[in-house]
C-alpha cells in the first residue's frame, strides 16, 4: 500500500455541485444514510481521548469469514490480485486447536503472499474455557488483537463469568480483546453501545470490532458511534448495506446507504489507528468481484476524503 | 445509477491531512502524476465553450474492446454485475456487416441485461469505403457516435481524403464522429492535440475519444486535455497507467499515476455531458475482478469529488 498525501487545497476553489452534471436513463430512489451533523469541533474537545491508545495500524484488510466458502490459498491468492495485505484470521483457515507447526506453515503461507494475520476471529466464547482456549490460540498465532463473542447465537444477555475471564486474560496476556456486534440478528451485542456499556469501565484494552453494517442495520449511525467510542474501537468492519433496518442486505459498498465519505472523514478526525477490513457478505458462494468493486470503491473515497 | 447529491459543505470545517494517518507497512515510490495548476478561473471564461453541445451522456460505461476475449452473453452478464449499463460496441461482438435481424437480436440481448449501446467503435477506416461501411452501420444499429481512426496501423499521417469522406458523412447522417487517440504505440493521433489539430477547422460533430491512459503515455496530461479540448471531446476512456511514458503499462484505476480526484473534478468543471467508459487492458484473459476495482474505484472518487 502506498503512502500518498492528499491536499485539499484546490477544493476552495470548486464549485459546490448541488446537481449530479450526469444525465443517467434511470432513476431509483435514493435510501443513502442522511449525513449527520457530527459537530465540526476539534476531536480533541471531546470526552473522549485517544492520547495513549496502544493500536499500530493495519489498513483496509479482510475479515477472514468472507471468504468461509474458500480454503486459505485461494484467499490468499484473490487478496495478492486485489493489493490487499491484512487478514483478521478465521478457524476455519486455521483451527482453534492449531499446533506450532500448523501455525507457522499457515504463516509462512501468509507472508509468501504479503499478508499480515493482524487478528483473530470473531471466535463465539461460550464459557472460560473457550476464552482460555482463544487466547492461548492468539499467543501461539502471535497476534495482539482477538475478535470476539463472550456468548453464543441466541443468546439473550451477556454471560459476565465468560466476560469477566476475558478481562483477566487481557491482563495476563496484553492481547486486546474486540466484542464483535452483530446488529439486530443477534440479542446479544447488537449494536455499538451495547459493547460500549460491557467495557468502558473495564480494561483499556477491551473494545469492539465495530461492524458498521450490523449497527446501521440495527438503528444506530456508525459514524457518530465511532466518534463516541472510538477509545474502545479497535477493529472496524467495513461493508454496506441495503436499510437501516433488519431488512437491510449485504450490498457492494457505495450501492447501499453508508455514507463512506463522512465515514473515511470520521476515521481521520478521530485520528483511528486500529485495523479496518472489508467483510462482504454478498454472493458468498461468489463474492470476488464484489468485492474487488467494495475495494476499489473504498480505495476511491479514501484517495479523495 | 442512481442520481446523487453531494453537498461539500462539510468540508470547510475539515482539517488538511498532510499526512495519511494510517500506518502501513510497505512504502513505495510514489509515481502519481504530479497534480498541475489547471486553473480555478470559470470555465465559462475559458475561449472554448460548450454552449449548444449537442451530446447527451451515459455516465461511466464499458469499452467493448476490453472483452475481446468475451463473447457478448459473458459481457452482458458481467456488466449487469457490476452495476454499468452503457456499452461502446465492437465489431467482434457485433460485425460491421451485420444485418437488421442480427441486429435486432444484439439489441434485444442488452436491453434484456439494461445495457444501452452507446456507440459503436473503435473502427479502422483505411479508405472512404470502410467510412461509408462504418456509417451505414452505425446508421442499422441506430447510435449517434462513430468511434473511429481514419487510417490503419502503421499510418505515420493521416489519411485526408479519409478524414474528408468522415465529414461528409457526418453532415449526412448527423452522427458524431469521435476519433480515437492511441499514444505513443501508433504514429497517427498519439495524443489530444494531434486530433483537435486535424478536426477543430472541421465540422463540429467531429472530435476526440480521449483515452487518458493513451494521452498520458504520450506525455501529454488528459485533464489539462479535457479542459483544453473538451468542445471536441465525445467520448473518453478511462484507465491507469504505471508511467507517463511508452513504458506505462494498463493496472487497475487507483494504482497507477493517473490523479482522478482532479480528473473528475475537471469533468465537472467543464459540465462534460459525453460518454465515459473504462477500457481495460490488464490481464485482459481474466479482467473481471481488475474490471470490478478499478469501476469501483471511480465511482468512489466520484461520490465524493
Amino acid at each position: 500500500m502506498k503512502r500518498r498525501t492528499f491536499l485539499k487545497g484546490g477544493l476552495a476553489g470548486a464549485a459546490l455541485f448541488a446537481v449530479p452534471r450526469f444525465v443517467s436513463g434511470q432513476q431509483t430512489t435514493d435510501n443513502r444514510q442522511q449525513t449527520m451533523e457530527y459537530g465540526e469541533g476539534a476531536v480533541d474537545s471531546c470526552p473522549l481521548s485517544v492520547d495513549g491508545c496502544p493500536l499500530t495500524a493495519p489498513v483496509l484488510g479482510m475479515a477472514g469469514y468472507t471468504f468461509n466458502k474458500f480454503d486459505i490459498d485461494t484467499t490468499l491468492a484473490f487478496m495478492k490480485r486485489i493489493d490487499v495485505h491484512y487478514l483478521c484470521i478465521k478457524d476455519f483457515h486455521l483451527p482453534l486447536d492449531a499446533d506450532a507447526e500448523r501455525i507457522a506453515e499457515f504463516k509462512a503461507k501468509l507472508k509468501a503472499h504479503d499478508v499480515v494475520g493482524y487478528g483473530v476471529g470473531p471466535i463465539y466464547m461460550k464459557d472460560v474455557e473457550a476464552v482460555d482456549r482463544a487466547f492461548a490460540y492468539a499467543q501461539r498465532v502471535g497476534v495482539d488483537l482477538v475478535v470476539g463473542v463472550p456468548g453464543v447465537w441466541g443468546d439473550k444477555a451477556p454471560r459476565y463469568e465468560v466476560l469477566g475471564r476475558v478481562e483477566q486474560k487481557v491482563k495476563e496476556t496484553g492481547i486486546r480483546y474486540a466484542i464483535h456486534l452483530h446488529g439486530p440478528d443477534m440479542a446479544l451485542y447488537p449494536d455499538a453501545t451495547s459493547v460500549w456499556n460491557d467495557v468502558c469501565e473495564r480494561d483499556e484494552r477491551m473494545g469492539m470490532c465495530l461492524d458498521i453494517g450490523h449497527n446501521l442495520r440495527a438503528g444506530a449511525d456508525p459514524i457518530r458511534d465511532l466518534k463516541r467510542y472510538r477509545k474502545r474501537v479497535f477493529d472496524i468492519h467495513i461493508k454496506d448495506v441495503t436499510l437501516p433496518t433488519k431488512a437491510g442486505k449485504a450490498i457492494e459498498l457505495g450501492r447501499g446507504i453508508i455514507d463512506f465519505r463522512a465515514f473515511v472523514k470520521m476515521l481521520r478526525r478521530v485520528d483511528y489507528k486500529g485495523s479496518l477490513s472489508l467483510e462482504y457478505e454478498k454472493d458468498m458462494a461468489d463474492p470476488f468481484v464484489g468485492i474487488a468493486e467494495s475495494i476499489g470503491y473504498f480505495k476511491g473515497v479514501q484517495s479523495v476524503v
